[in-house]
């Protein structure tokens, strides 16, 4: 078995939470944390092994041969902007953000997973899709390996392709938990609890696994039912933003329609 | 064990095809179907017992206590305004119409399974929310007790209220699955396949069973990332309809952040 490369956390915040105890899971030794705020690193270096060093202090970091910077994109430019070991790899975790934020560090490259990560709790990676950047041929396969010890899905991607894919995740996720959000109040007002509309909700992400978007399509706009759709929009007369929403989707379904 | 109800179908079609096998499951005699088309009465009948009678002749439906229409909201009107035996019970599957559809049916009732059926397969109607109306509190009763013995989650909702939950369930289905569409094209434009969105929609969904939509909202909007937001609606400058849609989502979940 090939000798694992030895890895330091910059960041203890969420996603190093996740990403580190299942790197180590997976035989990686983690050998330092650096945070801002020593108890941070002290949690999460509490997960990752006896000799796992925490610290605040930066010239304290220990020697390593990937340094992962799983921090946000605010304080990513400074981060990695700061002196540390030149010839080791140095890898960020932030989507939106390009390898040039990895200033003075020719071994640099994205490391990149694409879910939203809660406080406590595992993550199992091995669905979670994972993007990877690099201008270093050697240091990208050092990401493919790493990347696919945890993953089963492994993408090669720009930051611009990573920019559409966020993009997309937006639509994917905060609006439709939108749409949820306003199908809650129409709940509310029929004096409906919002849990009759989970068993619907959960089936039109499930279909998804065998059907495309356009396919599993179905409700009144589909069928150009305008007598319904006109008492939908009569129904949120109150919710002005709501119904302007519900007219703008109506017309992309009936014009998406073959 | 007191006697089950003897049952007749008017309508094969998708709903019936789930419904009438799942009563017949938990032994309610169904004692005959009428279809416009003999063979679907016929494909529908061989699933409910050898003495179930299929019919394309009104003259010819037999007798029972319940009557049940589970057919189009566009035939309903006519269907329900044919003569039928008067003292039985009549009920309707469709939701968005009232009883008066049921004419000269003293005993009436409105018995609407909110789900989305498909061709094909069986329907687990444990978790089948089941909303009920009548203007006789006996037939009220006997609903009451068929929908019981199929799901968990039974509710009594005038047309009204009906309409409304199925204008929650247009922007939490439909309008979703438009957005999956809007997602699906961005993936492609940036090489990237559909599927990667997968875990992150199922998560979506998963979280309502913890929390509130309003409180499991992330993203930029709920950031009020302007920097970001702007991004993305460049992003859509060739989507006209979707950067619209775009930008109203981003006011909807910034202006409902508290």
């Amino acid at each position: 078995m090939e000798k694992k490369a030895s890895i330091v956390f910059i960041g203890a915040g969420k996603l190093a939470h996740h990403l580190a105890p299942a790197l180590y899971r997976q035989g990686y030794p983690v050998v330092g944390v650096w945070s801002r705020t020593l108890e941070h690193a002290q949690d999460l270096a509490q997960r990752l092994g006896k000799s796992t060093k925490a610290t605040n202090d930066w010239s304290q970091i220990p020697t390593a041969e990937i340094y992962f910077y799983a921090v946000t994109d605010t304080v990513l430019p400074e981060l990695g902007a700061r002196a540390l070991a030149p010839q080791a790899i140095h890898l960020h975790t932030a989507g939106s953000m390009g390898l040039e934020v990895l200033v003075h560090k020719p071994n640099r490259g994205v490391f990149y997973p694409f879910q939203s990560f809660s406080e406590g709790g595992e993550t199992d990676f091995e669905k979670v899709p994972i993007l990877l950047e690099s201008d270093s041929e050697s240091v990208l396969q050092t990401m493919q390996s790493l990347a696919h010890s945890l993953s089963q899905q492994v993408f090669v991607a720009s930051q611009s392709e990573r920019q559409r894919l966020h993009l997309a995740g937006v639509l994917a996720n905060n609006f439709v938990n939108a749409l949820y959000q306003m199908a809650e109040q129409e709940c509310q007002k029929a004096g409906l609890p919002f849990e009759i509309l989970l068993p619907l909700i959960e089936q039109t992400a499930h279909k998804l696994h065998t059907l495309t978007p356009k396919q599993a399509q179905t409700g009144p706009a589909i069928r150009h039912d305008h007598e319904v759709m006109q008492r939908h929009e009569q129904l949120l007369q109150d919710e002005p933003l709501t119904q302007q929403i519900y007219t703008l989707f109506s017309q992309y379904i009936e014009n998406h329609e073959t």
